[in-house]
């Protein structure tokens, strides 16, 4: 059995674990929310630690608080940032639905180690108090959520966007090497006129570039901060200023542009703009699906399917059939594309349920916008690295592929017209003819030209095929 | 029975009724897709009727047509265009994934018609040719998604954005009017600290605001048209300039500043754009819902609720509870609400199951995407007018709330500690006395210096209630 | 413009257009609600005659009508689950959240056309008043979700589970026709060991199968109908035996086992019994999905695709690639899953918007459970007909890729274990061996021994390839 | 730096940390599967430590292992089914679609450790061989399928039906405890007539009751196992009596009647059992969404709010306003279930993307189940404890917003008729009169029968009302 000290505050007294910095808020809210096991991930914690210390900052500059108590207050927040603290945050996802909880919390850890650091024993709210002081200026109305616009931006910023940069670059390597691979295309699953191998490594890149693009897109309304509304947006018992201060030292130690956000009620009463940036993620997440599923598709085989691309070996294998290769990393990049669709309707029904002036679903918000963010980087860096840079296409079966396709034909459209070219197709495929033999035969085409209209290298770009 | 007429395609013979302009592409999918009620909406097929005349031209414009059926293909697409031939496409949403069929639809009765303005018979196919000449240069693959990303920018910059700037301005006229009127703040539903009703109404006001800037940041990527990559996105058949050409004169005749899409590929295997704007849609979704859910919660009574608005008496009443006035506007507009976010769950699947060059989730998509589009609009546009714009403030009942409110004891905190303050408050509700009273008995303020710092009006803004 | 009659009721004075049954209630709220073009489906216009047809019966019987009133109000509800008065039905989906309008609607047209039966003119509220004697014992409150309960009921039993069950037969038929064709199986896409194509169809025909059988189980709660809950699930002013006389009429009349929800506050307040209703049309989409997807994988060619299914020539083809064959009822139908997939969340945000003593989300709830009825029928049975029914083997190429596989060396294991086995299945895809020569090389297995134990007839069950 | 050993397996070589017990293909997967912090639960490693205890003893009683190695195989599963090794699954939820290096995994540290209990050193792959012994007549393609299954029975079966019943006698009990108190109902959130505050939590009881329904309703599908198939469905490899064998085994030692599924390809390639287990959690989660958020408007207050019920204040605050109580437990399970719907999204993508004879988004779906089965149990158990049974009325405010509504005027409809009582309604809200006084003064109704006619204590039944 641990030892625990006797803390008391306004609400009453409580045994808290006597090693621990927390205090009777925490405790209490531990005993109430046995509830899973998620935790908030350390995103957000350094949100809350630099938060912390930025609010110290502020102010102290602003007089707000003795000059004494600044420096060991952002100490104490400075701990929390760096990680060191981690396990003074018990508190799980699924508590008040304000984060109130986890800012008491760290009100409580910071105001006992300020106080160690100065000299007080734990629990003795003095000098720093973990409201009047740490707290200052604040409620967890607005603290809250501008830790969760902190984190949110940061893994946006310094994490998401990173690894769709290195899945682009790899991609973007692949359509250059291989731009001159020509093969057949498909739609609907069926058979198609011919691109390059290239060319589809291009559009996947592509669309990774413009899901960049869409997440730069959120980030103004994602570096509007609410700070400055305290209880209920109106900004009640802080300093005109405070809203502007933290802002540019948060800025200013992030590297990112947050500002205060005009409207503090909007911040704080409805979080739209978490609802935005899942959005983004959510088309992120169906562009990577679509990569993972073209690639698993292209790989099929190695004998019986596709097989116009080979998938990495890497090790793994199945557990009775010997030395099967799976397209593994595509497995798990779609998994991760469920989770982040699933967590789009999570996010959106949290935020639809705004009440009047606070929306009381802000912990399970910022962890659906959290793990998105993560998983999305991790995969999109894991897949990057695992299988986009060690594909390798299958060049004989890329050349078979492509010489049996029957759509070849449509190269004859502008020469002959589609109703003559469908009969030449039909015949090909019914008397399991080449489409020249077909078209000689019908007398629709002569073998030489023939010869001259379908070509495959001509047929990969617009114009080439049109001339004589 | 009606009359039939006999039709025969490369692809067989069929009886297509007599009067219409439809041709055997279209009769068979007729007979294949019986599937549900949902036609696409006018909003798709004006876009159809634009496209192909914006086609015709174009390749007129660049000699790939012969001179003298570019003016009928033109004046029948134009008919299409207008509305006047909307029971000319009879196909369901449920049809082929590419929607090959409404093109091919497009196709017929444009061939069909252009022919009867020549003066040659239905069915004749020429001189105009349904996929030789209406088709020149395209693909439905390239077609269709092109058709819709005009619709759906028209129903964006024509339909939507519109309809929620009456909203905004309706919002924003009542906080301006009702600016003054202070009344009790609630987070987590509860009590708390003084907002005006003005500032209740600018928050939803900024957040439709904001809907608005989120729709706009979509149109960049809404509006690059894949026309021109035809069958796969290689461009392969169609002159090199169509799809500069074919941009220009759609955006010239719709005021939209459409252009090509650089990475045709990307354009008609993937539909990211769409999930991009649905994601949009579904952010302003949550907003609109947080405001009906607002006003409904705040208009509810009119005697045993919060009944701070009086929702307006519509003429509506229960069917049995004599005279009860609902707030019907908000039910419509949240029912509104639901039915987008499950768009979106709908078009993020269609998204994710693109397949190598074609999505084959196209008809779905667009239908959910202008579902999504008209209802958010006409909602918008119902609920300003029906609802914010007759909705009237209790003005006795506002302040009866404010007076009771436990919460102003917030504003003591500046002056004597947060852990004082606590105790007036739970005194004051234990005791059921007033906060003025609790602190007078407790001794921590005198009733002068209650009267000096608890005044809702200071407690509006920041800083105000700080001072002496 | 049309000509209008003058109506009063106990809320003002508004012009109708003459020659419509509908009064004041209708009438104001067709100009309150202008939102989108959705109108309930024929579905629930019929089950609201047929509620309404009832309710007169029950309260004939019970004594709560004057007799002479009976038969005529009987006779106009009849007309509308006749399908007869469908125009008299102008509002929309999005009105309010209680369906009160449609409840009111149909109280005004079988009040007014019951009136012109007794020689009344239109408007004239007596003899037979829209809400003394049509809405009698009643309330929307109560009559619309059982008329929801009655629609979908009728829809899973009468439309939806037969469509599922000519799908099954369909299934079932081609796996026994095909028991006997031995494919390779495919495992994360990639080649595995040996299935029979009729196992394929069997597996499909299974999930088919369970679908229905979760169809089943729901129908016990969604039998159970809350009508005698009136305004607030009390009962108020209904006669105490209304809601059992009412169910058996019902019950008798559509052969159904409808009964009194014991707990109406439950069946008014809450719509669970939908939300699990379309819970189970989302796991039948998600069956159906696999399904259509499958074949469409398989069918992937017809030259350079897996190609071991030939998917029908259904008469249409690409506007651009010639002749080309798609396998449009695949893509049909899995673009009706996604619509289901979005009405789940549409109906799950719905449901869980239930406030106190009524859920105001009604009408988006029937429209969406309905639509996904509808859809999963007419696609299912389209399927059937128009795919699984049409299909073929190309017996030749599935022999050719099961040939070519190299997993049938799975067999291997039980007899000279996994390490070795592996050993041959790298040497023979490295050297393009066969793998009864990669054995042989390795000195592993005797060409004998091979030939013994490699034999995929004995694989395609448990035990056979065990013995010697 | 920590010692590693050298294994070997036929993949290649590769160090393992020298004091785990996993082994090369385990290390591997840990290498190239970095990607979130997400680890299985203990729920589900502890189904795979007894699917391999009953592996190992089919395997021995159908004489398929040899029999001295039976026994140290059971001894190392017991000690995962134990929770003693956890440690040793390193692997992310993020892995092969299959689950394959779960199982694995489970293979390699059950053969080292019983290889270790027979005195040979860990990475000898002998006596005991991971895939011949361990993974004996099994694939990770029924094995882990089957142990999903497993444990999301025991999470249904031991934790969420246990919760759901401590939830439904709280409910239960309150009802009885209040079933005499009379109060306002509410339609719309607006004032309606009566109803017991019994009656409430009755309906609310009912909902979880037939929540409880709804999930055993779906045990006979959950309880079907796939074991059996191994690769790809059709039990290569495997003794024909495995499947029962096994079945048994776990049906005996969990007290869960699992059996054999009758057609394995359908439990392997699909997972429309989780889909639709899902579908009923989800359910589960709209009607506690209701619980929390009508319990959180009838406790909105303590002054200005609905305040007919009093929140329990449990020792927590905000940590700006003073005292202030919020109703954090309906937050906490509100939150949850917007996780839980959010999980039938990612559950419902999952399992659509099934493809031939394997589903390969297993470990996602699996993840999503167990949390969502997790969280609403732990969830619902503390609301019970911690807000069901510590919340009192407030009995004054209660007969207060009763005493004030208007819409006891519905008690006069079957006397005087609907439109005089919404003259009466009309009037007394217009000119704030009761109703009494109202309906005499229009000469509608006798005071003597008013009060005869409009008693609350008669409106919360039926027929009550009616006579005279």
């Amino acid at each position: 059995m641990a030892e625990t000290r006797t803390e008391t505050d306004s609400l009453g007294t409580i045994d808290i674990p006597a090693e621990r910095y927390w205090g009777p808020q925490t405790e209490r809210a531990r005993r109430l929310f046995r509830i899973g096991s998620e935790r908030f991930p350390p995103g957000l914690i350094r949100a809350v630690g630099l938060h912390k210390w930025a609010c110290a900052e502020a102010n102290g500059r602003l007089g707000e608080l003795p000059a004494d108590l600044v420096g060991p207050i952002k100490q104490a927040a400075e701990e929390i940032a760096d990680g060191r603290r981690d396990e003074e945050f018990p508190l799980p996802v699924w508590q008040t639905g304000s984060g109130t909880q986890t800012n008491m919390n760290a009100n409580e850890v910071i105001s006992n180690r300020a106080n160690e650091i100065l000299g007080s024993p734990l629990g003795a709210r003095k000098p720093v108090h973990p409201n009047d002081h740490v707290n200052r200026g604040q409620s967890s109305n607005d603290n809250f959520p501008t830790m969760m616009h902190i984190a949110a931006a940061e893994a946006v910023e310094g994490r998401l966007l990173p690894a769709l940069g290195r899945l682009h670059a790899a991609l973007w390597k692949r359509s250059e090497e291989w731009a001159d691979i020509i093969k057949i295309g498909r739609t609907h699953m069926m058979d198609a006129v011919p691109v390059t191998l290239g060319q589809e490594f291009a559009a996947w890149a592509r669309q990774v570039e413009l899901g960049q693009e869409r997440l730069r897109g959120v980030m103004p309304r994602l570096l509007l901060l609410p700070q400055g509304g305290t209880a209920v947006g109106t900004g009640l018992n802080r300093h005109p200023d405070f809203d502007r201060v933290f802002c540019e030292i948060v800025a200013d130690r992030t590297g990112l542009a947050f500002a205060p956000n005009p409207n503090k009620f909007e911040g704080m009463g409805a979080h739209d703009a978490f609802v935005e940036l899942q959005g983004a993620m959510n088309t992120v997440a169906v562009s990577l699906n679509k990569l993972g599923n073209d690639i698993r598709l292209l790989g099929s085989g190695p004998r019986s399917g596709l097989a116009e691309l080979v998938v990495p070996a890497d090790g793994l294998s199945s557990s009775i059939m010997p030395g099967k290769t799976n397209p593994t990393q595509s497995e798990a990049l779609t998994m991760v594309c469920a989770q982040v669709m699933g967590n789009t309707t999570t996010v959106t029904f949290a935020g639809a349920q705004s009440f009047l002036e606070l929306n009381v679903f802000k912990p399970v918000i910022i962890q659906a916008v959290l793990q998105s963010a993560t998983l999305l980087a991790d995969a999109a860096a894991s897949f990057a690295e695992f299988m986009v840079l060690k594909l390798e296409p299958n060049r004989e079966k890329i050349a078979e592929n492509l010489g049996k396709s029957l759509m070849l034909v449509t190269a004859l459209n502008p020469h002959i017209g589609y109703d003559k070219a469908v009969r030449i197709g039909k015949k090909a495929l019914a008397e399991n003819l080449t489409l020249r033999d077909a078209a000689e035969q019908l007398g629709f085409v002569t073998p030489e030209d023939f010869d001259r209209w379908v070509r495959p290298e001509t047929m990969i770009a617009p114009g080439a095929s049109l001339g004589d």
